[in-house]
């Protein structure tokens, strides 16, 4: 049964059972230079390693699963045209349903091969939100398919929610938990993970400068519109849902925003020292660590690495 | 106590429990995609993610703890320009004793500073074998330290078969262990963990056909001199020491050579498909995985990713 209300402990705990066949218990790691360079103690979370490269694998999976048999029967759609495409795509592979993905016309050839090679079938349209919307409610219309949105549906915030409830298992009591936030999918659910499995852990959020929406709308008490889509961390580009949002501004103290500098600066880093491929989205909290040493120093601070779908000829030109 | 024959099980047994306070338990990755692609299932042995970011931690770490007292007191040291130039670096400063380092003049700035940072000390000369071997001999001559060679050494070989150890721990009984082959370190080492600790599977190395020494002293029986340093895998080009030979002889049915552009497509694949940071040479085995699929069909194929110091620039050049 999908969720009508905001996850529960027992909600969470029964979608990470749920889930656990399906997707990978990603490994923490640990480096004593970055510890050394940031001065506390840091744990990453590899999500990057999930299936399909991203956390997205858990919500889009927890998505799927809570169907009713009646809504699963004709398949799920979304538009996407990033992780959350391939996420739903596979998770309807598993559950034998199919999946119908509304993706711009402009989206890379790799993000689409990996929807076909999932089995999802594409609609393509218009890179706008409107068009978007408007193909994703013609397929629904014609197909009967069910709509899971990436970020602003309560299963997919359970699903998401097992990335931070992973880390408090294997790691124990920390002081930080710390998420990027685009659309608050992670954030969401990582701040509802810390509040029913470890309540003594402050959650705190990154932000690119260029995309500080959710900076804003917590100081603003109202879900502020996206910036124009300009930062390298493109994962982070949307605005908050009214499912998310709420939840983040009654778990999140605090959004620290980073420049782009700092996210290529920490993203290098990471890629070096931590040996590690990670999206430019992914960075962005250490981005945060590093400009902030006195919010961390000294304390145990855990960060999900939130996905490695990168395009190689992209990064080595960051690089540069 | 150094060891003076072939590492034995209980060698190698306690070789594991001396080092584990120093070493990290590296994780063990997987990859649908890679998998489907290869006709086999996988498993990568993640050393990059190793202290100093290679196995080669290992093999160092064993060799300075396993000196007597007397020997231990004046220090260690090594010539080296790469990994275990830092590894034994790292070693003496975990033992509380001092390391000298010979590298040569043109060493990168950031090898250097790996050995600084562990406190080691360096001694720089002309970039050849003979300098090299010559400005060592003097160091040891002043200083009276003990010197640690990265693979023609017992103790190190002891140290490397740790990490073949923890692949049968944590997977139980596997039908093919691969590594690339340099000196041979690596390689001996898990030779002797297969044979101790599953030997009901076969070892498989790889080597660039730009330097192809080992697979032609298999062809031989003696140790081929190397090749003129071209490859891109630039951990692989040293040629086999005598006590890596016969353990290698003897231990390995088959090594498989590949091209340049096998070992990038390799690499490039790894870094896009299983999300991690690592070295050409690293990626070696897997492109003789690709290169020869008949041999892997429906195997289960352990290898081990020997570390991921790479200069981000430099790869940028080979994937554009």
């Amino acid at each position: 049964m999908t969720l009508v209300s905001v996850p529960t402990a027992a909600d969470i705990v029964a979608t990470h059972e749920r889930i656990r066949p399906f997707i990978h218990r990603t490994p923490i790691l640990t480096s004593a230079g970055l510890d050394a360079m940031a001065g506390c103690q840091l744990f990453f979370k590899c999500e990057n390693f999930q299936k399909v490269g991203a956390f997205k694998a858990r919500g889009a999976m927890n998505g799927v699963l809570s169907l009713r048999e009646a809504d699963r029967q004709k398949g799920v759609a979304t538009h996407s045209s990033g992780n959350h495409a391939q996420a739903i795509a596979r998770a309807a592979q598993m559950a034998g349903i199919p999946a119908y993905i509304v993706m711009p016309n402009n989206a890379p050839q790799i993000k689409k091969k990996g929807v076909l090679g999932y089995g999802g079938q594409i609609f393509e349209c218009e890179n706008t939100l409107a068009a978007r919307e408007t193909t994703l409610a013609r397929v629904v219309a014609q197909t009967g398919a069910y709509e899971i949105h990436p970020f602003n549906n309560y299963d997919v915030i359970a699903g998401q929610a097992t990335a931070a409830k992973e880390v408090y298992e294997d790691l124990g009591p920390i002081d930080i938990m710390m998420a990027p936030v685009g659309g608050g999918g992670l954030l969401s659910g990582t701040v509802l993970a810390t509040r029913y499995f470890s309540p003594g852990t402050t959650v705190i959020a990154a932000e690119p400068d260029l995309a500080n929406d959710a900076y804003r709308s917590l100081q603003s008490g109202r879900i502020e519109a996206p910036l124009p889509p300009t930062s390298v961390a493109d994962g982070l580009l949307t605005s908050l849902g009214d499912k998310t949002f709420p939840i983040i501004r009654e778990g999140v103290p605090e959004i620290i925003t980073v420049s782009e500098a700092e996210i290529i600066q920490a993203l290098r880093l990471i890629w070096e020292r931590l040996k590690v491929v990670i999206e430019p989205s992914c960075s962005v909290p250490f981005a945060a660590v590093l400009k902030k040493p006195d919010v961390f120093r000294g304390q145990r601070v855990a960060m999900i690495l939130t996905g490695g779908n990168v395009d190689l000829d992209r990064l080595a030109k960051l690089f540069s």
